[in-house]
């Protein structure tokens, strides 16, 4: 039986997608495992990074295929868009795991454990959504999705202003301070990455629906 | 007597670009007085958080508006970076009033003060714009009003070096020079992205003038 | 004998471009100079400022040279990102050397003088890779350039990083941790928008090869 011998090249795209927020949640999930446990520390960070490099050959992918497509399942700005906000969840999550590696932290605060938990589940969700753009039918579900990673981010917004408050109740080692300060810095941006994905979602999807 | 039933489209994006700069005054009004009176610091900075929501839902507008519309007034990228850039300063905004509250920082400085001061003339010059962009006519007005925002961001950036210079004149208190330094470059960026929108502006003007 | 009397418009975005890449290369040798010998520094700030100024109204005419021109040797967008790109590494270099002065630091590390050399390196790449945008039959070197940038951005990392752990080694004066942490972050920052420009150009080459 004759099979059309190529993935058509939408499809393409979508399976790069999916492989990009596949990859971020594993590396979300890297380094939430690496904060609950705090054990190989070092071996976690190499794992995470390895991740990050494949995060950056998937988004290589999506922008080369993008430059040798010429009609494309939606806006080719929002392409880039999408496949570059996806890189820079998985940058952030590889740059708080790398932080906390080169300024030999402490272990991590309760509210690193919660953000880090938030992170996981941002991240799931934007997974969860990248099947969904495929069929029209299910771009109201993306809307729903969007509502749910904004929540995230609000909930994370939180963590991070009381884990902000906190660190600065106990200014003895200003050094602890700074270091922590910056670690959440990056998971708090990790967050909002998603929440960047969001709102491309939800921009294809009103325009699409 | 026939009325047109519809607001036309373009005047659509128009009124919510002043809303957007209008809301984006208050909220550098608001934080001008809240760092001059230094009072009820809580309610203030919640009034500043309510209005950066508010800009929130204005810059969504914007965009379902952008994906709904076929001719815009001008370039559909233009349209998104001006609402964008506007959101940004209001974001700034709420965020150094937000630090100032996390923090539970001491009265604030001179430099603050003078900062604010500046914050809210730059948002005014771009609230002033806004009206300008509806008649080709005036858009050689608007290069003028870019002219001044640039000038105020340069007053920022003059007082911003001042600001931190003074404050590692005095290291003892290490928590407040890294509060304060964190609040300092807050209030700077949100003069950066009035900059920002007064680029977006030039561009418009040269491009229909 | 009749000369054609203009510039064609494709000819001056290409000067153009090599005006801003010749400017950062000058900023970067700049800082270099200004590092390794410590002499005379708020002059060589000075001059740094001068060409950052310069890099701005050349990026200025880019953009004004787009909006007049209809048929661009390339996508407008490219030709905005790489004008900007290249702005802001001339900018991360400024306010690199900018810190140093406003925060009267000590004497550079061997991490601040090797950090300088990379930058100094990454600059004269992309300086390279503008000539080679002209004709198609460069294009391939083009992307041998881009590789060669970003083999130097991750050296830059590692060097980033490596000073980083070095400066937590001791805490005893905390505003020195602050102040070379960020002084360090806007170096890494030029590196970093070097690999930006790459992007861009890798981009272009493979649109157009």
């Amino acid at each position: 039986m004759f099979k059309f011998p190529f993935i058509p090249r939408e499809e393409k795209f979508f399976c790069l997608f999916e492989e990009s927020a596949r990859n971020m949640v594993k590396a979300a999930q890297g380094l939430k495992m690496m904060i609950d446990t705090w054990e190989d520390v070092e071996g976690k960070v190499a794992e995470i990074t390895e991740l990050e490099h494949e995060g950056d050959t998937i988004t290589h992918q999506i922008m080369a295929q993008l430059h040798r497509t010429f009609v494309t399942p939606f806006d080719r700005e929002d392409i880039a868009l999408l496949a570059n906000a996806m890189d820079d969840v998985t940058d952030f999550i590889q740059a708080a795991a790398d932080a906390m590696l080169i300024y030999r932290v402490d272990y991590p605060s309760q509210k690193a454990k919660e953000l880090a938990d938030i992170i996981v589940q941002a991240a799931v969700e934007v997974e969860k959504a990248m099947p969904q753009l495929r069929h029209r039918t299910d771009l109201k579900q993306v809307l729903k999705t969007c509502v749910e990673i904004n929540r995230l981010e609000n909930a994370a917004d939180r963590v991070f202003r009381s884990a902000l408050a906190e660190l600065f109740d106990d200014t003895t080692d200003m050094a602890r301070v700074i270091k922590w300060r910056e670690i959440y810095e990056q998971m708090e941006s990790a967050t909002d990455r998603c929440e960047d994905v969001a709102d491309v979602l939800e921009g294809v999807a009103l325009k699409h629906a």
